[in-house]
């Protein structure tokens, strides 16, 4: 893993120069190579190694995976959205640049992230897959979609919304890109109709892990140990998975997901599937 | 160019259905439902008609960069940004539906946008190659950063920025658009190289052409005339042709542009080359 993020990191380094104009791409570098987990990056290069494929064919897919997400996390910490000052431990994108240039600098991101595919080298078939795949995870039946339900979902009553309504929410948010990054590898991997199936079960699984494990941290650590705001959901009465489950079962729902996303990887090389075991495990044992 | 326009307006409505989140999906029917004068929709089916494609093959297309150009109004119209309450003479996008909703559709409309490149009915080679100059035609080298560029040229002097650079500023933010609405068209029709080269030529004209007349208008109408808050430019200072070489060269510099871009879709078929002129003349031309 830690050498598949120092890959994502040098890809994106090149990716987004230093040049005019220079305050966005000040930003766009403040925003994207700051830290982070490199999760969906990590993901789109172990599924493209799990069907075949070598790692540097999904390095371009993996970079924009990566931007999508920057760009959302920009969006998300605005004042008219979740009103964040901090990120990673660092102020936020719009805290240091100012608004505006952050909303062009995330339009910038997501723009790249495109141009980015147009470059791998995959026949034009599996690219045009790619295109069409990364335009649903973030459009209205996406991220978008995910968002749009999130900045709605403050005072919802839990009993009333329930599970499904919640796992929608964060399928959209959370889990469309994740899904969107594992599939990415594997079509540019040149994984079959039935292994990138697979992948893509696994990767759902994976988003719905994300989530959950998500509110826990949110609820049970500080601000400094998350290196953002701790406790935002519930200060917004936003709905979580322990609001609806609680502490116990959400952890228990944790273990079984691991499972779930183990099973969905049979069949596959045993060595192959070590790096998403492992990703599957660091994110359900991550402390930020 | 009234026909072109109706396919343009229904192909929209039908691409954009009302449907869950339907906060967003309002807003984004609201933007791009609203009216305005399909000129790079019109652009793209024209030059796919120009090169011997069937104008139903680009019409995906031309949706596309419709929904990229609206993406960009509702931006431009954002607090942070121009901070302007009126467009097409109804309210703003971010004044109706608040501005989280408003940012949110503009990235659906964008995802959106490569989405339906993904629907076109070609060779995938030709639709990876749409794909890459569109997302060019968006980003960091583009209408972003002529955004970007636009925001820090008020207060510049027109005598030391000078013509250069204000050109560069619209060749990004406006003509970077058009340029790419017209080449997409190219690329669908099938055009060869040197065909999608004249239509490049052709474009770029038109992209300057725009941005004079814009700037010219801008300063000789009302507010009611546009159907937008009119001499706004002048108000922040903002770098215009007027500034940098008066209302009499301006003018001259727009006859000028005409002839410019008739001559080079010189070689094409007169009957096909008819709508585009049209074009130009509509915007050289125009009211608002």
């Amino acid at each position: 893993m830690i050498s598949k993020a120092k890959t994502v990191y040098r890809a994106l380094d090149e990716a987004i120069p230093l040049t005019e104009p220079l305050k966005i791409h000040e930003a766009m570098r403040y925003a994207i190579l700051a830290g982070g987990k490199r999760i969906r990056p990590i993901l789109c290069l172990a599924a493209c190694e799990l069907v075949g494929g070598n790692e540097r064919l999904a390095t371009p897919a993996a970079c924009a995976v990566e931007m999508i997400h920057t760009m959302s996390l920009i969006k998300d910490d605005l004042p008219c959205m979740d009103n964040d000052d901090l990120r990673r431990g660092k102020p936020t994108t719009h805290k240091v640049f100012g608004e505006s240039t952050a909303i062009l600098s995330g339009g910038a991101l997501l723009a790249l992230a495109f141009e980015q595919l147009t470059e791998v080298e995959a026949s034009s078939e599996r690219i045009v897959r790619a295109v069409k795949e990364l335009a649903k995870s973030i459009g209205r039946e996406g991220l978008v979609a995910g968002q749009a339900m999130d900045l709605t979902s403050g005072g919802l009553d839990p009993n009333e919304t329930g599970l499904e309504q919640l796992e929608l929410m964060h399928l959209r948010k959370t889990g469309s890109l994740l899904e969107a990054s594992a599939v990415l590898g594997a079509i540019i991997g040149g994984g079959s109709e039935e292994e990138i199936e697979k992948v893509r079960n696994f990767a759902r699984c994976i988003g719905l892990l994300f989530q959950v494990v998500d509110d826990i941290l949110d609820e049970t650590k500080t601000s400094e140990e998350l290196g953002k705001t701790a406790g935002k959901d519930k200060i917004a009465g936003k709905l979580t998975y322990l609001k609806v489950m609680g502490l116990e079962k959400s952890k228990e729902f944790v273990k079984k997901l691991k499972r779930d996303a183990r099973e969905h990887l049979q069949g596959f090389d045993k060595d192959q599937v070590k790096p998403l075991i492992a990703l599957a495990d660091f994110i359900a044992n991550r402390n930020n």
